[in-house]
């Protein structure tokens, strides 16, 4: 295939936001819900930007927007918990995501909540668990990059894995 | 499913490493070579700890570990390039892997390179190509987290997206 049949950009000055997405659309990830606070104070969201980050001390990173409620219960608690959804959990990431119109405490009225360690709500059927404390907080603009140090982490592979691709939900088997 | 069957651990102290990594043996991830320099000072290594982090500007981030060739490369050059890999390409990323004992420069004797912007070479059969200038960079303790300002990119969906999950390289249909 010749070149001229990509999609592609080449400038000094940075991409195009959409072909920013469209390139990042070919990037699989898993599905996760993060989540915060505790009680009447629980705030949650979708995220897909989410990567392990190093064994010593055991920690992750979940890229989160400034302007989403979640982004202030973060740095308020100084903790979160990353819930790794399984493919029976699609309909959890839709409304995570705000495609039923939910926000807030509301969306909790929906799946098992537990705590682990940070009181941060931990999703029971979840395939993967990651309870954070807040190790450290990088400027990423529009976004913060918020580093966390994994308290309790939980593993259950009952169900396929649920990935992110293209714009669609793919189920992966275990 | 009884708690009791799953893999826990709570404390206040971090999980140990083997549940952090089985835990994270769950959250499956595309595969990516990250590239940096140029000539003969090339470095790249294969890392899926990569993840979007906003469209304004476009730009995503790589946590490298620093006892690695490609994070003082990185340093060095001030850019890197992170190529997302087909499935066609499972040999590369073992190889970019160090599994075939190659380092360096040799393991560019693979593969078709070029360059776009920042001349770190960028895979011509890769299923999406960032070319990145370093924006910033954040301490993750073992590894650096390294921001890209995406100054080029380049999408090519011409074969499957390579996943890597529980252990094992996943071909993923576009």
């Amino acid at each position: 295939m010749p070149p001229s049949a990509y999609p592609t950009q080449v400038s000094n000055q940075f991409v195009e936001p959409s072909l920013f997405r469209l390139a990042m659309r070919q990037m699989a990830s898993a599905v996760t819900i993060v989540t915060s606070g505790s009680g009447p104070g629980r705030a949650g969201m979708t995220a897909t930007a989410v990567c392990p980050l190093s064994a010593d001390p055991p920690s992750l990173l979940v890229c989160i927007n400034k302007q989403t409620e979640c982004h202030e219960t973060i740095r308020r608690n100084g903790h979160f918990c990353v819930n790794a959804l399984g493919a029976d959990d699609e309909g959890l990431a839709d409304r995570f995501a705000g495609r039923d119109g939910s926000h807030g405490l509301a969306r909790f009225a929906a799946g098992s909540w537990a705590e682990l360690v940070t009181g941060a709500p931990a999703l029971q059927q979840a395939i993967a668990v990651f309870d954070c404390k807040l190790l450290n907080s990088c400027d990423g603009g529009t976004h913060s990059i918020f580093v966390g140090g994994i308290l309790a982490a939980r593993v259950n592979a009952s169900q396929p894995t649920l990935i992110y691709h293209s714009g669609s939900f793919v189920s992966l088997p275990q």
